[in-house]
């Protein structure tokens, strides 16, 4: 941490800068410059950070140059990790697809989107259960009715579930039917609930908030990490600009500086960054190339009947090629796309997906 | 709803739309432009928002033309409200006042701190028992024994009180406390948080979120409305922009804005808006000039000590200043200043305050 | 200047940056903390910036600490500054009104439009004969022809004459026209521009990029005062954001943090950060008392025929409450209103107006 | 063109609406909603821009439907075009890698830029003689001396040139050297000097604004090709929003969007958006997978000693990675990397590379 003083600072504002630290039990280092003086401070950051010295007299600015994040960040775990999820694995050598409808509605809607999901080249059925709306005259998704379709249609077709929670009280519930646990961007600083899905035990995928700095997302990462759960999947999902002639803006470099500042897989949501089914596409060919980890996208059996976010759906003409670009750009990234039961394989019978979880 | 056709759209096409909103119970009538065809749809908005009709062939865009939301809009309460907190008007015929320090972290701190708010001419006191931090590792307040505290400052000084609560599940206990809820900017679209809100029976304030546009800030409250509970002061604190000289931008033309869209109160928070002392008066000028129905702001005997958000505290000397503003500048804006028991006099005892509330 | 080492830097990358410096003839301190080394500089910060620091093995970040303008900073220039444009005041003692027409279209409306602007206790008329348009399509302004027309109305009400520049090669003959240049939020970083409104002897307004920092806007006033011309007066006209309910942002600290940091006038623009009329009263509010040096309005007789932004022109009946609030309100911020020859005076006659300038 | 009536307004304003419209020679029809009425408006949308429709008693919004540009539009011109830089194309067919130094230093600092640049797989130079900086205090660039050095490299490595121009008056010398004129992000609004690159003969290359939306971006373009140029290349160097771990926010999906929009090529600055070295790759690679018709990056000798934007420029040891990821990304979208005199062969001698010209 360095303390710039103000130009006009005398000795006696820099020694109050100095004495306050060293009876926090830290130790500063002055250097006088031409026109100002800075102080560097050695010892708890934390601490010092409660001292408020940006309020003493003589003091300009106060910047911070150590992350504010421990347990996520790579300073202290050089490799990148691998997160699995029912088996499935998120991680530097794999790309791995999730794919589903953006809300779960009916039983046959779901099992459609899985098989889609399948045909994509997904290892992962995402679906929403819980769905949070910016209307309160939207559907608001099916409940526990939902976690159970998506039950069922995991038992028929292996593919593990990712499903959002909302309310830290229904994490619990939530995660008895889910493989893995959705944070979404709207509750990316809802703290309670980032300690609920800390303590669970499942793994957990972390968006973007959509007005959040990548520093701010790892600081939500670390808050679940904090309660022991260190299966955390980072998903870049678009953020809020001027521009309006997409959803929200992809932010397509956070992938790489996330993955330099954190050793927590990257993925990216081109549906939700687009809004638009034609944006799919392209936006997966670039999270991919990128380097991403994986990939999460919407699908559904009829998009124009959709309950949520049907417009971004993939349809089943798409899921070809986006199967094909998974499984060919993957190698020049030097990954493998992970494939249930094996590439070009018919979807493995649903005895053995149990068994496998 | 306004569907515009693509140029390149058929007979069919536009067929398509009128046959699919009449079959949904509502009608279309058809514009044919030199280039373009547009269908102006009558009936049931929200139904028609479910068609997904972006989706359909031949249609370039849809357009929304009225407000999506409904209890909170001014199109149907010309009138604007006033909310009573305790007895303490926030409405457009006063200015209102509301002080205290960001964290209550002490008996002695929060007493302080209402004193000074008493002093600056708040009529309410604000302090905050669950903090909701950026940092698993910074202070996240004392809990139901803060929200202790603040009661038996209430019962010294008069002031009612205003606090936050970032559970679902806390808000029956911190309600059981407060006069006012809080729902900070985190949380405006912590969607079980505003219906939990909304069905407790007592006054909120909904913060907007720093990413939030004014209609997602209407349509968070339309949820804590559709709960019941119309007794809604939305804050403007300052939305998040490539500006980093401030913490936030403070978007002062939110208050006319809202005031205009909604009925409900519109008040401003220029501490957490500017994030330094030195912009808390000249923001609190601003806030009262444009015709905001309150102001709220931080206090702290030693800001240098402050938990939270010292930096933006303002001080003893500053008090004086700010009931000065706020009591001269009010007139010019056809409102009064209002001051619990009259400005200059001791606090109330607290028994006459307790009777009011 | 400081120089973050990384983590991981050793000894001899420490060296690296010291040698370095001291071989360019400045001096460097070396502050050691627990995880990592500082290093702060002393000495020529314009040099150093081409020492390309940053890509030094073992540096993680370099931050400077001193403001990269010199002319236009308070620091070297505590006393704020006061303009004069044709006699007209700008400055911390004042509130100067700058009213005009956005487009000069003919002499009848730009008379119509001044007459309006003295009404609402203008001192200076705006009006624009080159107009940075959008769309090449659109109305571009009536170059030389409107700049007459100025002159004309100016000798016919003694309001001086505020109008844009947007070429470079123009700069001579609008100046030779005008009392004051303008220069548009777009071009704002058009640095040859810059110099040439540098190089030109008269007063510069200096609009504020619509996504330029508060430190790129001084930097771009550097500009004009490195050719010798400091009589710049910063113009604050909105920024852009998420939020579109108005045309742009205003950003209403900027005037208080710009006062701060320079000693130029700070006077704000609520036509066009609002875009609409019926945010132009408040707004200007808002910008007196947060203390601005001035604002600027746009007038029109007849705005729904106006060729240029017409939607946010002032009409008759605005004018005597602008009047009314400039009035009122500059006392409580400690200024005067100036007027020229008086409130509720006729305008003064041609021949004082020319002997005046 | 649609008009959005208030909700309480009567027949008479609405009358009023149709009636302008007829008398301005358009035709406008009648949608009655159960809360609203809009119009619909046929006819020549610019004109109707001039009525300021949205100024009537009665009308709450006004709506436009149809793209503002004309001539760059793909909706009058269905096949995305290829533009010729001396030979040298950009379009849907190939992928064209531009590299050069941000600015010329010395004859032998282009030259080894020159070669880096053929090492990258580049087939056009970029350097700039004439820089716009942010500070007056910053190197600006040799001028002519410059423009003079890039012709002699281009003799000796037959790589045509591609260099900006940041004055109006300036653009026929710098068209006497150019291959291609490059307009800056800060120039993107810069009128007049759209006007003159429009009026001269030779390619542009038009980077979007920092701020610029893709239809304000349109808009420029518009303008170069009313001068009857319609050479233009658009080229994507990241937006300005609140994430500042990258110099600005790539906006990646804007590659798709602009071309389903615009028949011109787009290519991507990776360089400039990330402003980091370690970026460049990745964001080359998503440029590419994105469906980029080229990408534009910084390449320089000595970064450490670069008087422009050292810290991203790439170094040898980059180039046959980025010429490798180039050449084998490119098939997967279709493309093929364009180089001249073939693939793995070295540089032309500059007999061939002059007469190819």
């Amino acid at each position: 941490m360095v303390v710039v003083m103000a130009a006009e600072a005398g000795e006696q504002e820099i020694d109050g800068v100095v004495d306050l630290v060293r009876a926090a039990g830290g130790d500063a280092f002055v250097s006088r410059g031409v026109t100002r003086t800075i102080v560097g401070l050695v010892g708890d950051v934390e601490h010092f950070s409660t001292l408020n010295l940006r309020s003493l007299p003589g003091v300009s600015d106060v910047v911070r140059i150590s992350a504010p994040y421990k347990l996520v960040s790579r300073e202290h775990h050089r490799e990148r990790s691998v997160i699995r999820v029912a088996g499935v694995p998120i991680g530097p050598d794999t790309l791995t697809v999730i794919a589903g409808p953006c809300a779960v509605e009916t039983a046959e809607q779901t099992l459609a989107s899985a098989l889609m999901a399948r045909a994509a080249g997904a290892s992962l059925l995402r679906g929403g259960a819980y769905k949070p709306r910016s209307s309160p005259y939207a559907f608001q998704g099916l409940g526990e009715a939902g976690l159970k379709i998506l039950a069922d249609v995991r038992a028929e077709t292996g593919l593990p579930i990712v499903t959002e929670v909302v309310d830290p009280s229904d994490v619990e519930l939530v995660a008895s039917y889910a493989d893995m646990l959705q944070v979404g961007t709207r509750n990316m600083q809802n703290f309670p609930l980032l300690q609920a899905v800390g303590g669970v035990g499942k793994p957990v995928m972390l968006k973007r908030g959509m007005n959040a700095t990548i520093e701010e997302w790892l600081m939500a990462a670390e808050y679940i990490a904090q309660r022991g759960n260190l299966d955390i999947v980072l998903c870049e999902r678009g953020i809020r600009t001027f521009e309006k002639a997409t959803r929200n803006t992809l932010d397509i470099s956070a992938v790489p500086v996330a993955q330099r500042l954190s050793h927590l897989p990257v993925i990216v949501d081109p549906s939700h960054s687009g809004g638009r089914r034609d944006l799919v596409l392209p936006l997966s060919r670039a999270a991919i190339a990128v380097g991403a980890d994986g990939i999460i996208v919407d699908v559904h059996p009829h998009p124009e009947a959709a309950l949520c976010d049907g417009p971004q759906a993939l349809v089943e003409s798409d899921l070809r090629e986006l199967a094909s670009v998974a499984a060919h750009l993957s190698p020049l990234v030097g990954r493998t796309l992970y494939l249930l039961g094996g590439i070009n394989q018919p979807p493995r019978p649903p005895v053995r997906a149990a068994s496998r979880r």
